[in-house]
C-alpha cells in the first residue's frame, strides 16, 4: 500500500500548479479551507472596486444614461460572449439572463413547441430539485397529456423513446458529482427524434465542455458556483445559431423584442440570441458577473480539469486512508474523468459533521439526508488545503467533535 | 391671467416643504436637474456602503455561510415586507422576486388557472409594452382559444364581458401619467367575474395606493423607478392572504417550494406568499432595493402625493406659459388627480428636444414616437428644479438649440 501524500508533499505540488497564480485574484477569508466554490464561488480581488463603481459612479452620477453610456443595456450580451469559450459555443450563442429555474422554464417550453407531436419531457431522479420541479411546472401548464417522466439515471437510456420531445439533464449531478456522456446521450436523444438541453450549472468552470462538438441543442448554467459571478449571479442560456430562428420562448418580454425601444404594442422576437431574454436585466448582479468572467480570459480548461481531477482524487485517498473505519461511503465516481469538482461522501452523521467542519473552518456543505460535499474550484483551491481538511475531519471523527446536541441540531436552511 | 410663479416663489415652496429633508437621503450628481427617477430612481445615500458591505463582508468573508448569517435567503419576504405598507397590502403578502415582466407571466397564468373556462387576458393598448408581450405571449403557450384582447383605454369598460379571465392593467400609463380607478375597475371586472392584475411600476412609491380597499386579486411592479431600488432591482408580487391557497404559478422553482433544502424531487407550493418564488434570489440587487426601502420608513405618502401632484402643476403652468406656440400639446392630465407623478408632452421634434435639454443637465427622457416625459420624485425633486427645467427648455425652443444633426439623430437605445 503507497503511504498517503503528507502536507510536504501537497505544498510541492501547490508549487509546481500552473494555476497557483490565479488564487491571487479572489479573497479568501483567513482562517477558511473553503471547499464550497461548487455552491457559491469565492469574490473575485476586483469585484468590490467594480460593484462600487458601477454604484457610484454609473448609478449615482450617471444615472438614466448608463444604460447606453456605461453598457448596462448590452451586459447580457457582453456576459454570453464571455461565457461562451468555457463552454464549447460561439459568442452570439450565448446570453446572460435571469435565473437557472427561469431559463430552464424557456427552454424547456422552447424544445416542446419543435416537438409538437410528442408529450413527455424526460429527466432524471434526484436531479437538482429546481429542475425537475420546472419540468414538472411545465408539464402541468401544457395540459393536454403533457408529461415530467423522472427516472433513475440508469434507466436515461431505456426511457429514450419516440414520445420524449426533450432531454434535460444536469451534466454534473450536484450530489455527486456523477458526469453524464453529453455527446452520447445527446446522439441517443436524436436518434429518437428528442432535442436535449444540458443544465452546466456544476460544469461551466469546472471542466471544458463542448455543447458545440457534442451538438446540444440548448444549454443553461448559473454563474455563481465556479464562475464566482456573486449570490444569486443571473444565469446564462446557450442557444446554437442554427436553432435560434425556430427559438421561441415563452417569456416574450421587452428585452427579447426585436426593437424594445420603438415601444410597440406586439411583440416580435430580436432576430439572434437575444430573444432569449425577458425583462430588464439586474445591472449590479450582471457587473460583479462581469468582473469575475475577466479572471476566465486565460484559464486553460484543461490544465483546470487536471488539477481538478487531482484534487478530487487525493481527497479521496485521505479520507479513504484517515477516516477507514468512520462509516464514510464515497459517493462520487472514484473515477475522477466520471467526476464533477466535487467529492461526496454518505454519512449518517453527515449534518452534524458539516457543522463540526463548519466550526474549524472547513467550509463544505450538507446535502440532505446524508451527503457530505465538498467542492474544489481550481482557480483557488490548494492541494494544502485539501490535505488539511482531510486531517480536520479526521480529528473530528477521532475526538467525535460532530457529537454534540449543537453540531446535531438541524437548520432550517443549509 | 395669474402671473407664473418665480424662482423666488419656487425656493420659498421648498422651504415650507416637508419632505424636504429626504433630498439629503439621496446622491445626486452636480449641474443636474434630473426627471428621469420615473425611468431610474436616484442612488440612496446609503446604498454604497451597504453594498460594499454586503459584497466584502458578507460575500467576500461570509461567503456561502451568508445565506443564513447575513439573511440573504429572507430577502425576498423582508423586502416584500417593507414595500407592503407603500402599496395597502399586509406584510406577508408581497414578495420581491425576478423581473416585472417575469411576475406578470406568473399572475397571469394564476389568474387564468382561476378562471378555467374563460379564455380572455385584457388588457390596454399602449400599456407598456413588456405587459401587451407578455400577454401575448401567455395567450400563445396557453393555446386552446386563448387570446389577448388588446383594447384602448376607453374602451376597457365595454370590453369587461364575461369571457374576460383576468383584466390586467397597469395603475399609471408610463408615457401619459394617466391614472386608472382601480377600485372601480376591479369592481366592474368582479361584476363580471373577472379577476384583476395591477401593475404598479409608475405607482409605488409616487402616491397612495390601496389594493385591500380596492380589492385587487393581484398586483405586481418594479422598484426602480421612485422606490430607487438601483438599475434592474428586482420586482414585487402581491397576492393577497384570501388568494394564496388557490394561487399556482408556472414557474416552480425550488425557492417557492414547501422545503426547498428537503431537496426532494417532488414539487409542493410553500404555504404563502412564498409560492410566488422562483429560482435563486438576487442577493447584490436586492441589498441595494433593501438601503432603498429604508428611506421610505417615515415617508407621509398623502404629503408625498400632495407635493407630487404641485410639482406636475407648476410644471405644466411653467412650459405653458413660457414656451406657449413652441408646439408642445399635453400629454398628461390636466386634473393632478387623475395624474401620476409624471408630466408629458408631445412635440414632433421630441427626440431632439430631450437630447438638447440632457445637454444642458435636465434629465427627462424620451418615449417614441413623440413624447417627452418629466418624471417628478417628490422626495428629491424641488420646485426650484421644476422651475429651473422649464425656464431650460423655454431657451431651447427660443435658441432652437434642439436642432441640430446631433440632437436629431437618434440612438439605437435612448
Amino acid at each position: 500500500m503507497t503511504a498517503t501524500p503528507s502536507r510536504e508533499d501537497c505544498a510541492a505540488r501547490d508549487r509546481r500548479d500552473p494555476l497557483a497564480r490565479f488564487r491571487d485574484a479572489f479573497v479568501l477569508p483567513d482562517g477558511v479551507i473553503y471547499l464550497d466554490g461548487n455552491s457559491l464561488g469565492a469574490l473575485p480581488a476586483s469585484a468590490a472596486a467594480r460593484i462600487h463603481e458601477a454604484v457610484t459612479r454609473d448609478w449615482g452620477q450617471g444615472l438614466i444614461r448608463s444604460w447606453n453610456a456605461a453598457g448596462w443595456i448590452d451586459l447580457p450580451a457582453k456576459l454570453g460572449a464571455k461565457i461562451a469559450p468555457l463552454i464549447g459555443a460561439a459568442p452570439d450563442e450565448v446570453i446572460v439572463a435571469d435565473s437557472t429555474s427561469v431559463n430552464l422554464f424557456k427552454l424547456l417550453v422552447a424544445a416542446l413547441r419543435l416537438r409538437p407531436e410528442r408529450r413527455v419531457i424526460l429527466m432524471e431522479a434526484r436531479d437538482f430539485p429546481t429542475n425537475l420541479y420546472i419540468g414538472q411546472g411545465v408539464a402541468a401548464l401544457m395540459g393536454d397529456g403533457y408529461t415530467c417522466r423522472i427516472v433513475p439515471g440508469e434507466e436515461i437510456d431505456a426511457a429514450l423513446d419516440k414520445s420524449v420531445a426533450v432531454l434535460a439533464l444536469t451534466h454534473v449531478n450536484f450530489k455527486t458529482g456523477a458526469v453524464h456522456d453529453m455527446a452520447r446521450l445527446t446522439q441517443h436523444a436524436h436518434e429518437v427524434g428528442a432535442l436535449t438541453i444540458w443544465d452546466l450549472c456544476h460544469t461551466v468552470g469546472a471542466m471544458p465542455v463542448d455543447l458545440t462538438g457534442a451538438r446540444a441543442d440548448f444549454a443553461l448554467g448559473c454563474t455563481y458556483k465556479y464562475l464566482n459571478g456573486g449570490p444569486g449571479a443571473p444565469a446564462f442560456v446557450y442557444v446554437p445559431k442554427h436553432m435560434q430562428a425556430t427559438f421561441h420562448q415563452p417569456l416574450t418580454g421587452w428585452m427579447g423584442h426585436a426593437d424594445p425601444f420603438s415601444f410597440v404594442d406586439d411583440y416580435a422576437p430580436a432576430a439572434g440570441i437575444k430573444r432569449a431574454l425577458s425583462g430588464t436585466p439586474g445591472v449590479l448582479s450582471m457587473v460583479a458577473l462581469d468582473a469575475a468572467l475577466d479572471v476566465w480570459a486565460d484559464v486553460d480548461l484543461g490544465v483546470l480539469r487536471n488539477k481538478s481531477v487531482a484534487l478530487g482524487d487525493l481527497f479521496i485517498a485521505l479520507v479513504e486512508a484517515r477516516c477507514a473505519g468512520h462509516g464514510f461511503a464515497l459517493a462520487s465516481p472514484r473515477d475522477g474523468t466520471r467526476r464533477g469538482s466535487q467529492v461526496s461522501f454518505q454519512h449518517a452523521q453527515g449534518y452534524a459533521i458539516m457543522q463540526a467542519l463548519i466550526a474549524r473552518g472547513v467550509i463544505g456543505d450538507f446535502r440532505a439526508p446524508d451527503i457530505v460535499r465538498f467542492g474544489f474550484a481550481p482557480l483557488y483551491t490548494r492541494y494544502v488545503d485539501v490535505w488539511q481538511a482531510a486531517e480536520v475531519l479526521f480529528d473530528i471523527m477521532e475526538t467525535r467533535a460532530w457529537d454534540t446536541p449543537q453540531f446535531k441540531a438541524r437548520a432550517a436552511v443549509t
